[in-house]
């Protein structure tokens, strides 16, 4: 299959649609492109800087000549896009996401009985940023992304998905949605549900003298992500409730015996926690595959 | 007072002693420098490295001329070695130490009858590279160092060592060892354990595949300083035991907040624990003063 891709509509110009809007006509994957917002200034600007060829609020009307929909607004609005997609994109339209979430807009995109079109997909990119004022072109290179098909996507809708990503200089990495959902869990949510409570921890600290001067860059690295916006990981967190409850479980076991040794003075319990943790960090220093 | 240093022992050849003897060697601060170590290959290294002029395993030898006497070891064993320093140093020698936990060790000075010229010292610096084989001359540069004077050490006391500082680039910020105390609690020790925990909680997880790939930025900034030795945080979380337990319950009270919003599914409860948050890193973004 070639990408024969006339037109794409960008569901959502945030840093991820934007950027990946933008990659794409770098990368000359389509004639043109059209992006789907609320924020008609947000549109304006990301037609001013170039990356789409024109900004509309009307999904309808956008969805209508498209031969390939990239729905990147919140997981739960996608969610609750797909039977408008279904309903109102050409009937061979090859529809993709970049959402936190793979399960629910798997699952959502069969129920719409586009299943066999449909393939999820999440790039490993993105920041506290937000907004196309922030995107990038490069956003995605040498990024992995998770290509997610459903049990009814068809074989070369997945193959395209892939193409698509890897012409923008990412590197598809395909497994199953519900793998997916259960390893970001861990590997993402978690770390941004603990960022959040530490900060909050610390900026309720009434006590700290000098509290900017004194953090040096230990409190800044694991605290920078805890700058995100509550409204982008509500969502995600909700719409994958399961497996975000069972790494809580995880870490908070690990939280209460590091803080029992603490207590204790028990510095082999300490040792055994902090073991376990290096492990963590010399695995993610490997270079990547 | 002028800083007429004849000869520096620095006790302690780590990341701290060996970057603090080359940066006060660059700066011109001393005649000569005899750095105190067990480990004779990291000795030797620190000399060839031109970081020291000598190295000795005899602590009573390198006091014995030593105008200045920067203790650089591990919390813990600088307070043990108080009286050694006070028994062996000539009787005007300054002392101070570069610790993470200042009211042990200002309290061991005053019992060692060393109280007069005895001024604590905390540079925010470091990272977790260790050893003097990652040593850096320009290590203390724009960094804060909290300088904490005991009830009894003299006025040119602390002036000398906030020169030290201050000519190896350093930024002296003078208060109380108390409220160091209690503020690296929650700037520093805080981050440190939480950290630990979330790194072993995911490193203890089972189920998480391509855990290495999918890993992104977030995971990696917040767990960067879990690849720290228990070593040396065992010292600091036992000498600063109460301001630490402190600090863990505020910390676990946002932490069950935020848990048990994300249980409920209560997005009003968890945007007022990350608006806290995002508080915490708009601080940290200032730029410093």
């Amino acid at each position: 299959m070639t990408l024969a891709l006339d037109r794409v509509a960008i569901v959502g110009v945030g840093l991820i649609g934007a950027s990946f809007a933008a990659a794409g006509r770098d990368a000359g994957l389509w004639g043109e492109s059209v992006g789907v917002g609320r924020n008609t200034q947000n549109l304006d600007r990301a037609v001013a800087d170039g990356w789409i060829d024109e900004g509309t609020t009307d999904l309808e009307y956008a969805l209508r000549d498209a031969s390939l929909v990239v729905l990147a607004a919140p997981v739960d609005a996608c969610v609750d896009l797909l039977p408008v997609v279904a309903e109102h994109a050409a009937a061979d339209a090859l529809v993709t996401d970049v959402g936190s979430v793979k399960v629910p807009i798997v699952e959502a995109a069969d129920r719409a009985g586009i299943g066999e079109r449909f393939v999820g997909a999440h790039p490993m990119a993105g920041g506290t940023a937000t907004g196309a004022a922030a995107a990038d072109p490069q956003l995605f290179r040498g990024r992995v992304v998770a290509v997610t098909p459903g049990p009814h996507s068809g074989a070369d809708r997945v193959d395209a998905v892939e193409r698509l990503w890897a012409a923008v200089g990412a590197e598809p990495l395909r497994m199953a949605a519900a793998d997916h959902d259960r390893s970001v869990a861990a590997t993402s949510h978690l770390a941004q549900i603990v960022a959040f409570a530490l900060a909050a921890g610390i900026a309720r600290d009434g006590d700290i003298a000098e509290l900017e001067r004194l953090a040096g860059n230990g409190l800044r690295d694991t605290t920078r992500i805890a700058a995100s916006d509550a409204s982008v990981w509500e969502p995600i967190f909700r719409l994958n409730r399961a497996n975000v409850l069972a790494v809580l479980d995880g870490f908070d076991e690990a939280w209460k015996e590091l803080r029992r040794a603490i207590e204790n003075g028990d510095a082999d319990a300490m040792s055994r926690v902090v073991a376990d943790a290096r492990e963590l960090t010399r695995r993610l220093k490997r270079p990547a595959r």
